[in-house]
């Protein structure tokens, strides 16, 4: 059918349940969770190429390392890797880590199923029959009654086979039972499906059976969802012994919202994968609802703080990438390219390291950044980056943070013109070095390290007072080769170099700005000068950059900096 | 500061603002809203590598092509190149198009942002300005009024050199105002400016101004921005001659969510890039949000039925790639790997392929599938793809697509613990290609077109029926290149031929089950038989398969196959 054609025929909306007195939309998202990583399990099984039993295993102890209590890790009954597995995890697990396992409602998959997990410390068995009317009549062919009748009989035998049974008081079980296709169920059915399981597994308010409701598909905005979830919540018998889990899964691209506006109509426990991998568009991304419960002042209890390792073995096991534009561990999302933004971001930082150096402890409100890179242990300096399209600010923040160079405002505009020409003849973004070098080139920086091969150099020189108030410049300096030498009075050192260069040149360069500041801390700190000049009458003007342990090198040096520009431009 | 320790000094719950009486909770989404697409624009800056003029070209091309009516191109007073871009622009738009460039609230940038557009059929002028106290306070340093007074400053520069100069009336101009980072704003002061541009621009109930209330951060969830977006449409002044515009990134994960629920609370335009591209976590995904809609039966007027050479112009110009899970367009959206999940679309589709072929108009309600891949030209093949996780129907429906081979279920069962095994040992998806090669091999199928060397060949047979109701074969077979006879009598052709095979073997191979259906539609039509035997007391089973124009040759060959595989696996 062609995509502009109406669609109303072929698609029903889907129907919302009446629940004008919600409240989820009045509460606020204040505590943690519970968390189940199924990274292991429903994430592995939606892989192309699924992880190998390395991977697998170096993936498990990276969760436990983060901090996950709740971790499913097979469907043992369906392989014997997935068995062996399971076999694994409960001999690797601390002692307060539950490993759960997956079976369908099936009853010749349950013993084999519980055996997987024999000697566990903590062990949870999840159970799941779809309940939707589009899945009993099409898939399975069941009545309401045979359906619920057959969730029943799971769980009863799975109790007999756990916690009823005498050989197995050595492990702490929990039981969880999903009503898949619980977002597309009749709410009433579901709750009875629900309650008939709660009787049969006869749970505890110390030990709650978990009822997992998932969006198995996102059928409807996630506000929706909530409705059911508050539905659920407040109509199900017995809501203290229930600990409602959800499992979002995100094919409407709302199944972050979908687990935050659920838990604020009720739900203790959210399923999903690092970066939310999973079945076609993936369960709800774990890492993303940990963060913005962070970045609101609420501790996750898992922890990202090296978030760039943890991208980085959800990309070797997963064999898929975390996309660059994925909330906090996505490569440019801490990175600022536009000029407004890196603008506002540099000066953010600079009074927030300021009350930070002051002792204050500063709540964290920065343009554009709604997290502490650092946090994640991600760095300041990959946060601002040049292509065509930045600003002065940008620029500038880059040779600040690179060359400890606090360029003056006109210098931040005059060299960003010079940025934007190489970035656009470039085509791309340049890199911080790439940035560097343009600034070491355009000004001709001599760092007395580095050596330079330019027009202009400085030798040598010696100061003078021939009179009271005056300034004399005797220097040597290296043009083209050859050595020149030039004198020159004035009122000051660098106006008197200044006169030096323009009877030597026979030119009207005059100086209009000077900014000085030293760079490092220590005794060995130098000097760093910035000098604007025009000449020609005004019609030429130009920067030049100087940097010396001596701070009158230092302005020479920047004056030199200007000469070698000028020649380099054809403008002497 | 460690992940693990308490957020709650560094970062500060958002504070909702209180709504107990909104509505939104209870709307549901059912009209299509004005679409802005900012790819060209808000996109371009974010990237790496900008777009070069020729992909930027392509790319507006190509979403005239999708349908936008709306097209964010440039900021020409920014550079050159964006200036020339806007101007090719609007050479080249058809007149229902009105290509909008954007300019900071600056006057020295206005006259030439308005320069670029002149001789438009229809234009739109964006001009922005922070609203929030961070921006104000710490980017700017400017209070309520100033920042109030420079936004109605610049409109009325605005209107001066459009809609109010006679030189420009051959233009249909429209206007956008942007409070940046209108979501940590406080709602009053947004309000209060905005009503004070309103009032600058002078809009019509025909021709509303838009203003346009970004979370230029997102800054809680999504429901804190639906309120947001209530309070401002129903307190602020002359609301029929406002569009509501929104401009939701994804910080949070909950950009489409947020312009969901904000259109449910009164928004009228949606401005995002495909594919969600923009600042840090990007823009909203309007592939997402258009889709969304379609399948709720709404008409988006978006034309995204050749996804994929979407997916692939994105992809080329912002050289960032679309990822695998993003709903609707990701490469594994329309896959299922897992057994269960292939068994169910599987039932699924058949069920509506046979409402479809019986003239009904069925409504789409697949398992698994909330789009029909066919509408955004996707195929079904490539729904299903095979890894060791998938259960037995997935290769069934690989096999069926692809050989037009109905595996009956106990074939299915024997042929998926094949694939499981291959899988396992490859450690990777298996390609259609690969399980087709897989199940010929295994099941020795003999076509009439393939060169095969399997041990056993029928050369010839012939049958005469000795006395009534008995059946004699005399065949001649090719075993490991030597030609055989033999034959047997039986009271139908295949348990003769069967009595011919145990008398040459001297075994107890006997016929457990039998299938058989016809391959493709036409007189040239081949019949498909599979077989399943028993032998050694009924301690080996096997599958065999046949395939001949002739329905007796297809049996005769489906045991051909069974020797073969038997002696494959040297069992006999």
């Amino acid at each position: 059918m062609p995509m502009l054609q109406d669609p109303s025929v072929k698609y029903q909306r889907f129907a919302p349940i009446n629940l004008p007195q919600r409240t989820w939309p009045s509460k606020v998202l204040d505590k943690t969770p519970r968390w189940l990583s199924t990274d292991l399990r429903d994430g592995n099984q939606s892989l192309p190429d699924p992880m190998s039993v390395e991977e697998k295993k170096e993936y498990f102890h990276r969760l436990i390392d983060i901090g996950f209590k709740e971790i499913e890790v097979a469907f043992p009954a369906a392989s014997q890797p997935d068995f062996d597995f399971t076999r694994y995890a409960i001999e690797h697990a601390p002692a307060d880590v539950s490993i759960q396992v997956l079976s369908p409602c099936r009853e010749e998959l349950i013993a084999r199923t519980v055996e997987s997990l024999r000697g566990a410390k903590r062990a949870t068995i999840h159970i799941y029959l779809a309940t939707s009317a589009c899945f009993r009549e099409v898939v399975f062919g069941m009545t309401k009654e045979e359906a619920l009748a057959k969730a029943v009989k799971c769980t009863e035998l799975v109790r007999k086979l756990t916690k009823d049974d005498p050989s197995q008081q050595g492990t702490d079980w929990d039981f969880e039972f999903s009503p898949e296709t619980f977002s597309d169920t009749d709410l009433d059915y579901a709750i009875e499906v629900c309650e008939a399981v709660t009787n049969a597994w006869n749970p505890s308010v110390e030990k709650p059976i978990i009822l997992n409701l998932p969006a198995t598909v996102e059928m409807a905005t996630p506000n929706v969802y909530a409705d059911q979830i508050e539905y659920f919540s407040t109509h199900v018998a017995n809501r203290d012994k229930i600990c409602i889990s959800l499992h979002p899964h995100n094919d409407r691209g709302c199944a972050v919202a979908a687990a935050e506006l659920g838990q604020m109509a009720g739900a203790d426990r959210i399923e999903g994968c690092l970066f939310g991998n999973g079945e076609r568009t993936g369960n709800v991304d774990l890492v993303t609802l940990a963060l913005n419960l962070y970045t609101q002042g609420v501790s996750p209890k898992l922890d990202f703080s090296d978030i760039n390792s943890v991208v980085q073995i959800v990309e070797k096991c997963n064999k898929i990438p975390v996309h660059q534009r994925a909330p906090y561990g996505g490569s440019l999302v801490v990175c600022a390219f536009s000029g407004s933004h890196q603008d506002a971001i540099k000066k953010g930082f600079n009074l927030y390291s300021k009350e930070a150096a002051a002792g204050k402890k500063p709540v964290w409100k920065l343009p554009y950044l709604p997290l502490d890179p650092e946090d994640i242990g991600r760095t300041y300096e990959a946060i601002i980056r040049v292509n065509s399209q930045s600003g002065k600010g940008g620029s500038a923040w880059v040779i600040l943070r690179n060359l400890e160079l606090d360029l003056p405002r006109g210098l931040q505009v005059a060299f960003s013109k010079v940025v934007q020409d190489k970035a656009e003849v470039k085509g791309q973004e340049l890199t911080n070095n790439e940035l560097c070098d343009l600034f070491k080139q355009e000004y001709y920086i001599d760092y007395e390290d580095e050596e330079t091969n330019y027009p202009f150099k400085l030798v040598d020189y010696s100061i003078s007072t021939p009179e009271k108030g005056l300034k004399q410049v005797d220097a040597e300096l290296e043009v083209d080769g050859k050595v020149v030498k030039i004198s020159g009075k004035g009122n000051g050192q660098l106006s008197a170099f200044n006169e030096a260069i323009r009877t030597h040149l026979n030119s009207d360069i005059e100086v209009k700005h000077y900014h000085e500041h030293s760079l490092g801390l220590d005794s060995k700190s130098r000097a760093a000068t910035y000098i604007e000049v025009t000449l020609n009458g005004g019609k030429v003007s130009r920067w030049g950059v100087g940097i010396h342990a001596d701070v009158s090198q230092a302005s020479f040096l920047s004056l030199i900096s200007i000469l070698n520009g000028l020649k380099g431009n054809g403008e002497i």
